[in-house]
């Protein structure tokens, strides 16, 4: 062991880096997700990681942007592993099915393998709604090739659908894969916590079982409701 | 005229009233709008709203809550309004084009008619992100009679779907309406003052042309694509 007051070995200070940059993204995700982006400071994200040091996000991670970023880029990560090897086994299908399915199971795959409580999906959705913040998103889907590839199989066999329609249904499917993602994280941590409300009624006014749905399930929802979507006539 | 230091009579006293009313939930709107609801303080509304006493909102509308709801309840008779005489001429159809015509139409024609820069489509998406506040629009969805009957004419005519993922496809169609009119809402307000990016490029590779589309073609969207989402089989 390293006496207190010897300076830590190299390789101890770059654990300790890590765990400490660790820290700061985990406080911030979940901060991000419940509270919205604008309304955390990064003096509050710092206290909420366990750091004395109010200046220690802008010293690991510089701009509120900057981390941003960089909790993107770590779940990214795992979701590109996921969506390449599906890839691999649709390349060449005219099956739109086959498309919409690498659209959307690598991220309720992701989510679903962070485990209950999680809060990216409900992250995102906050990123999302952030004008100046979504650009980071769409930054992070324009640098992904497996993503392109997997708008462009869509674009080859959802049949002729004029360019700018497409555009907006590329629109349509991102929100609805943001925004549901983030409901179903939220609806399966406040059933987890015991503090989901059973006595609520759905507002399209069917009651509400008290069951938040899993994953898996919500995969194949979007699935279904994506290929409807992407296929349906253009009448105008 | 009456002098300045006379008491005013009644009728200019409600007057002012209504005025400092409609000045508060302006600027409401307009600041939840682009920064969020919980970003900003009710002396930051008061402020906006030109308003010297800081307890202004408080005085007029009580919590921010009551607030919030104010300002839903301003928009709602309008699409109300527009919505009952919809039903009228669909009542008895067996199309579920009409249907989903009534619950989107309302909304887009009213958020048109609201003009450009406006600001209600997205203060409604960040009323939707936040988890305490969402429960406002559900309220106000459940005590829409019009609304209400036309989920149920939906339900009527989407044929034989299982009533949880009937759920999940009210909320996908609440989520896509929402969103893409607060995204339709932006991009109009940034065309108009001439701040929109044309060098863009859209996150699903394809170019933008910087035409960020009208309310019309946004609603004919909608239409199309809900009801590809709504009448796509079930395949779990």
């Amino acid at each position: 062991m390293t006496p207190a007051t010897a300076p830590p070995a190299p390789g101890a200070r770059n654990t300790r880096t890590a765990a400490t940059r660790a820290a700061i993204t985990a406080a911030a995700e979940r901060l991000f997700a419940e509270r919205g982006v604008s309304a955390v400071s990064n003096r509050q994200v710092g206290e909420a990681a366990g750091q004395a040091n109010n200046t220690a996000v802008a010293y690991h991670f510089g701009t509120k942007t900057d981390l941003i970023r960089a909790i993107i880029r770590n779940h990214a990560q795992d979701i590109e592993a996921r969506r390449a090897p599906m890839l691999e086994s649709v390349r060449g299908s005219a099956d739109i099915r086959d498309w919409i399915r690498c659209l959307v199971l690598p991220s309720t795959e992701h989510f679903a393998a962070l485990g209950t409580p999680s809060w990216y999906a409900r992250f995102n959705a906050q990123v999302m709604t952030d004008p100046a913040l979504r650009a980071l998103i769409y930054e992070d889907a324009l640098a992904s090739a497996s993503l392109q590839e997997t708008l462009q199989g869509l674009r080859a066999t959802a049949g002729a659908i004029p360019p700018r329609i497409r555009r907006t249904r590329a629109d349509m499917a991102r929100q609805l894969l943001v925004h549901m993602c983030s409901e179903r994280e939220r609806d399966l941590a406040l059933t987890a916590a015991g503090t989901a409300d059973p006595g609520q009624q759905h507002w399209a006014g069917a009651p509400v079982d008290g069951d938040a749905g899993t994953w898996a399930e919500l995969s194949a929802d979007l699935v279904d409701a994506l290929t409807g979507l992407w296929t349906a006539p253009v009448t105008r």
